[in-house]
């Protein structure tokens, strides 16, 4: 490897220069091992984040990361393989139902997850309000429930792109999330690495997503479908609205609740909705195009795929889910059609109910977050429940109220347009 | 002082934001007692350094600067204070006359210096060749000095603007310091700091400065001037050249022998150009305006001064200097005029003799450095000595041959165009 100078490549990208390959290289494989410290990468993704980057820069930057550690081999599995990312959203319990029901097409899917942060859950935090399930697991018992159940989702282990463990938890810290190349490069080291075979990402827009913009949310899905493309991963994305929460309930354990009813046929419409497209597509990368999984929803296969994944990590599907100890409704205040439900406040709100955390480090509770009565469009009746909040600790409650305050319009049904759930997909 | 977080402080100045007074006092506290850590001030560095600030911010970031340690106080001295600093430039051993000639003219100079680092000399390292001198007073013997002799050069104690030592050491390691805002402040924070009355900035421009470029050079002399004269200092800027090295040496212990002919009434031209242009703006800014300073280094008071100066620190200005081991002359290889001499050739030449040091903990050599025989617009003869380079290690002159190779041109009359040593003069 050639040898370079953290100087050297902070201020080529600072004076609008494109990194080479050398350079880059170089700085992934010096700052995993520490040669080049904190502040130097600081200084680096700050100027990364306002000169950008080139698509031969973002492509050989999460090679980079993807050689600091190992990659995952699925090529064993007597299946094909395809997973899913999404970029954030709130409700967002879409893996839950989604995992299991492709597993029942017979597709594979390798789920390595992570924790929530701020206000849009994680999806392992929501499965640990199973009773006994654990997301630890080794590679070999990765492999082995794949091969047997179909569907594993699981905590990524130290092993994959080391170099992005360390370089997201500098980002958090110093104002650096935001850059295109850098998330892009983050979501898809560690998809690459995992090995799946093709590969559908989520990408969020609206209020309650990191992405506000649809330019920006095109351009972040863009970049990041042809950098699984070069990768050899089949991947395409479908920008999503995000302006309102997906579902019924915001927290963890109603969210696995919520799946629960889609794998059993019923759930909110939109949940059910993005389930079966994200699970088309994923079905079509893996070349599996005469199966389908609405039928598996209706059928009743997707649900014992789900038990069986539940299972095979510790948990009782069976068992009763932890409740929270105390509970506010929210009534509506006046009658009319329930307009508009801002995706962020009911994140927001779910979050200071404990659902979610401020630190990594912080603990989750298990029955915390909102449930809304309603979506936009339907008629509500003033005095009728329109927002039940749950937590364990009831001064929270006050906090989370004044969140939700300005998060919905009650109208006449004349203000209310629909938006479509699936914008667009690239790829 | 307002709670803020380095997060959203970083971010505002990311988005184009202009920082408020409570933020840049927050960030500069929180960083110098630790809490906003290196990689945090890296990214909001690299973020000012793309962004910029506007004039405001940079007062105010001064100013938290000064208020992270002491201030010092000459009101009680018998006579005004003034003082000089220059930017850096090669052969630019200025400051070693010009202190005692402005004390005898009446004026006390308060010069806290620094050491060099990289191919521009430091102050203190030239002085450090003088035997038994030393660099380092307590604030009771620079003012009594002060008092006595008109006339300190010594390093800044920990005590000045420590939010700006720390910061300069994150800066020299994050590609950051080309922040003319950052520059500006550093300097300016320790010189008001410091508590002279009147402060002269020589900025110098060209290819052996950090400023290569005028328009830049004059934004940094403007910002610096706006600072002085907001914080209660007399201060002016001359904007000087450092195409061509100043003077015939460029070195330590061979620049204060140049320094002392200087003294003596002789000494190169542009050197003694230089020195009382600059007396006479620190004794304009001090209100001394019936002292001409060229009487001063032509009637033996500035060398007496100088001779008072070095003894008050323990030196011998009797005393052979230190002489490096070993020589070797450059011979031109033709004759005609000599229409170009590289100040960057030069000064890293010099450097790579063993003048100056690549790491602040690196020793320099006493002995070391570049002469030069000519300067641009003398006649020089083929195989007459064009340069003698010194150092103590013979293996320094192969690198320091090559960069010189370059670095000068000798051609006919016609082709060279003398250039204005003082630029232009700001405030």
């Amino acid at each position: 490897m050639s040898r370079h100078d953290a100087v050297e490549v902070i201020t080529a990208k600072r004076d609008r220069g494109e990194l080479s390959d050398s350079q880059i290289d170089w700085v992934i494989d010096a700052y995993t091992r520490g040669e080049v410290a904190d502040e130097q990468m600081a200084a680096l993704a700050m100027a990364i984040l306002l000169n950008g980057m080139v698509p031969r820069e973002i492509a050989r930057w999460t090679a980079a990361m993807i050689a600091s550690g190992e990659r995952m081999d699925f090529s064993g599995l007597s299946r094909p393989t395809a997973d899913k990312h999404s970029t954030g959203g709130v409700g967002d319990k879409i893996t839950l139902p989604l995992a299991p029901l492709v597993a029942a097409c017979g597709v594979a899917v390798p789920q390595l997850s992570g924790r929530g942060l701020g206000h849009t859950g994680g999806t392992l935090d929501k499965l640990e309000s199973i009773p006994g399930w654990r997301a630890s697991l080794t590679n070999a018992e990765m492999l082995a429930q794949l091969e047997d159940v179909g569907a594993v989702i699981c905590a990524a282990g130290d092993g994959l792109a080391p170099a992005d463990k360390k370089l997201y938890a500098l980002r958090d810290v110093t104002g650096t999330v935001e850059a295109i190349p850098l998330i892009a490069s983050s979501i898809m080291s560690k998809k690459i690495a995992e090995g799946t075979g093709a590969l559908v990402l989520d990408v969020k827009v609206g209020t309650g997503a990191f992405m506000k913009d649809e330019a920006r949310a095109r351009e972040l899905a863009e970049t990041m479908v042809a950098l699984g493309q070069d990768a050899g991963v089949r991947t395409v994305a479908l920008l999503t609205d995000m302006s309102t929460p997906l579902g019924l309930t915001a927290g963890n354990a109603i969210e696995v609740a919520e799946s629960v009813e889609v794998l059993a046929g019923g759930g909110p419409a939109d949940v059910v909705e993005l389930t079966v497209a994200l699970a088309r597509e994923m079905l079509a990368g893996a070349g599996v195009t005469d199966v389908d999984p609405a039928e598996r929803l209706a059928d009743g296969s997707a649900m014992d795929a789900w038990n069986a994944m539940v299972r095979a990590q510790g948990g009782d599907p069976e068992a009763p889910l932890p409740q929270a100890k105390e509970s506010h409704v929210v009534r509506a205040d006046a009658s009319g059609t329930l307009t508009r439900l801002d995706a962020m406040a009911v994140g927001l709100a779910a979050w200071r109910l404990g659902a979610g955390r401020a630190r990594k480090e912080d603990p989750v509770q298990a029955g915390a977050g909102v449930v809304w009565h309603a979506r936009p469009g339907d008629e509500v009746t003033q005095g009728e429940p329109l927002f039940t909040l749950l937590t364990d600790e009831p001064e929270r409650f006050e906090r989370a109220l004044s969140t939700l305050e300005d998060g919905y319009d009650i109208d006449d049904a004349a203000s209310y347009t629909p938006a479509p759930l699936v914008i667009d997909r690239i790829g």
